[in-house]
């Protein structure tokens, strides 16, 4: 083959990006317009893109191409796209089409069963369609494993944060596990001590929520020209490429988790809103993986608006968005950081606090090894869900409901997932922390509403550069080091324990 | 080939019928909920999916299972779908892929002008756009018309409604020219010499016309489970099977065109809405063309809506929710149908009357047929279009903005289609007529908002029958003949001079 080979793999990525761009607003119409009886012919059109998606990136020529693009003279762009073209390559034609077709409909099944079993709190509805489930996750997980050469969990991790593995994770996490209690232990009774935070009494009208959550993603620079917001009922971000689409969901007794939820998901937004435009629809012009994304989105919300700058800012907008509430001590910037910073030992992984929602991430991740691994049957998954429970966080769910039964993932297909959460978290810390030792003054920004100098630094150093760099070395380069844990615990200490 | 060739064809059209669904909601998306930026990138999303469509429906085996399926032991249903697939397979495969993709990216690209371009009335803006867009059409009309052998405007005609002649047409319209001028003349002096009708005094807020258009689409039967309602510039019917989004646009200043529009897409919604879900994604199973489903919207709206039964039901709803206006009289029946059925001499196609609307068709059909003939210069194209409003109706819009600038279908590629609309409101004429015979006291179950009956015989009638008849055919089962134009004519005496 000729020079050509590498323009005929760029035209064919081009293809599917466009059709991966199709499927995003389709997916999000579904979630938020899409009228109840026209599940069943949506799932089918999902169904026939993904199949077509499949045969594009499974057509035998793509192998004979990537091996010709990998000997052409190409530039250090064009090299990182053909790099992560044949990771999506072998990712995609490790698994034939019919194990592709049947884990789509164990898992379309499972989720409805999952549907029915999570409000009645009965594991026993679901568990056959689990089995099945994780049956053929393995059987995938083994092939893409044996064209990796690496252990089948790690392959399951690789389809959601390229080089993700285990021998790296254990360590952080079983770090973050013996950390854990004690500090817990500190910042519950030093929050016990204190005074306790005053709820701001609703009702908060939905338009003016939603005024407020347009007013703060204007200022945090999110572009509306190529963007929207709506409401559905799991916030998400999603859409297309140059058509970023975030939700949210409002409750009028508590404005409080809309505001971080909207502010959270423009995080996501903003990283897809400045990918390079150059390389849109080319595997190397995506964003580098879910440990990344989680980072944009917790960085915003976590490190920069759950702080006292940032709510002395947002206050006088509280207000003026709520002013029914006359007890003016509720809008106090002091009062305010005290409601966004409790810490509690909850059940529910999406409601926890920063401090422990790791202990969640952490619970699942070491379940869904055994899982994988066939080390723990899935009928002893909820005993082995309520005793890492109280290992890790001291408290037992009364109910599944409250326990296994709370997450749609592993019903849905998504073993491997769950880690991004906190290595994200951890990679928002440090990309923070950098970011405020090379911006003059931004605290003091932040407290004025200006976030410019931090997006525009988050822009060059991370969104600009896609999937160009590994996880690993575009946190190197912007940062000075590869992922540092302890960056996320001393933010932890700074903020919980001053 | 055996006679499983049936199957492979009903298997292959089943992808396309799914991918065409997919791209409903993308059309849909792109009117009502797509931020502007997003306009290139939905350009070549739904190019892509043109040309995969394009890719599965030329497909060589394609011919050679139609060839064997034809001599295949057949239902008479699939018979009909064979022959449709035959008449898809000829459209699609007389036109090469890289004519589909430029004709639907230059139609993208000229429609994105148009919308800059109508309300600057500046048709500059569009005509490079236009002259690209009227080249591909012309070059696509004419490889048709070599595989179909008919005269190239014959050939775009047999797109939207499948086996219309110019041949047929012109003795109708021409019919139709020569009647209007005095009858015209003979209506305007007799409204002329009635009493002045009471315009209700707005504002109209749009809230409430929601309200009232949502009220009046489920008296007529529309299923809100499979379809939507909501806001475009255009208003259009369109979505997927199964999910049927309809459209309208609000004025605050008067809420009557926006209620008839809403009933309008409301009968082609009901078409869609009942075509026989055993056929679903089958080319026999879809509409008919563009003349039975313009014959639906017709007959709801123009036919059993603005008649002195339905505004006698509508009037104490229309009373109720826009209050303000206290002039009894406006909200008299007599008063609203003098407002309905105004006739004047208005530049607008979307706002004329059922007894002009016929003349702007004509003027499109004959300045289209001029276009692609290559006898008329786009450059020449305002100019003869005022010309042709002058002799037509006897006036000369005053910018292109009301004049040919106000249809989308010509920027958006649709050459062609205009004829459709008056073909069907005859259609509508006679199909009203026949119902109205067969079905015993129709106008007052419809003054006491009692649609089912009527619905339902077109639901069995029309609806049901997708395209398994020809549309003379179709006609002629539901009506005892063909299209009779003189149906038409008696109907706009008996309600125009009465």
């Amino acid at each position: 083959m000729s020079a050509s080979s590498y323009k005929g793999l760029e035209e064919r990525f081009a293809r599917l990006g466009r059709l991966r761009d199709a499927q995003g607003i389709l997916h999000w119409d579904r979630s938020v317009m899409m009228p109840s009886g026209a599940a069943e012919g949506r799932a089918e059109q999902l169904a026939t893109l993904d199949v077509i998606c499949h045969e594009l990136i499974t057509d035998p020529e793509i192998g004979e191409l990537l091996d010709a693009a990998e000997g052409e003279a190409l530039g250090d762009w064009e090299r990182a796209n053909v790099r992560e073209m044949r990771r999506a390559w072998i990712h995609a034609s490790a698994v034939d089409a019919a194990l592709v077709e049947a884990k789509s409909r164990a898992a379309s099944a499972c989720e409805m069963a999952w549907r029915e079993a999570r409000p009645k709190a009965d594991y026993a509805i679901v568990l056959p369609y689990l089995e099945e489930v994780l049956r053929l996750t393995t059987e995938a997980g083994k092939a893409k494993a044996a064209r990796f050469g690496i252990p089948v969990y790690d392959a399951l991790l690789d389809q959601f944060e390229p080089d993700a593995r285990t021998a790296y994770i254990d360590p952080l996490f079983d770090d973050y596990g013996a950390f854990l209690p004690d500090f817990l232990d500190q910042v519950l009774s030093r929050q016990a001590r204190e005074p306790a935070a005053v709820e701001p009494r609703g009702p908060f009208p939905v338009e003016r929520q939603r005024e407020l959550g347009l007013r703060v993603m204007q200022i945090l620079g999110f572009d509306f020209h190529r963007g929207r917001l709506d409401v559905s009922l799991h916030p998400f971000s999603g859409g297309a490429s140059g058509d970023q689409r975030i939700t949210t969901r409002y409750s009028e007794a508590d404005f409080t988790s809309a505001l971080m939820g909207t502010i959270h998901e423009t995080g996501h937004a903003l990283y897809e809103q400045h990918l390079p435009s150059r390389w849109r629809h080319q595997p190397v012009g995506g964003a580098r993986g879910m440990l990344v994304h989680e980072s944009q989105s917790l960085l915003l919300e976590m490190q920069a608006s759950r702080s006292r700058e940032f709510l002395s800012f947002a206050a006088p907008m509280m207000r003026e968005a709520f002013g029914a509430e006359a007890r003016e001590e509720a809008w106090q910037p002091e009062n305010l950081l005290r409601l966004y910073t409790r810490v509690s030992r909850g059940f529910i992984r999406t409601e926890a606090d920063e401090v422990t929602y790791p202990a969640h991430v952490i619970l699942r991740y070491r379940l869904e090894r055994a899982l994988i691994a066939g080390d723990l049957p899935l009928r002893d998954l909820p005993g082995a869900w309520n005793e890492g429970m109280k290992t890790l966080l001291g408290v037992e769910p009364p109910d599944d409901r409250l326990g296994c039964l709370q997450d749609i993932h592993w019903y849905d297909g998504a073993f491997g997932y769950f880690p991004t959460y906190t290595l994200g978290a951890m990679a928002a810390a440090q990309l923070f922390d950098a970011a405020s030792r090379v911006i003059p003054g931004l605290p003091a920004a932040i407290s004025r509403g200006e976030f410019k100098p931090l997006v525009d630094w988050l822009a060059e150093n991370v969104h600009a550069k896609a999937s160009y760099l590994s996880t690993q070395d575009l946190l190197a380069a912007a940062t000075g080091r590869p992922l540092d844990p302890a960056v996320f615990k001393a933010h932890l200490k700074a903020r919980y324990l001053p």
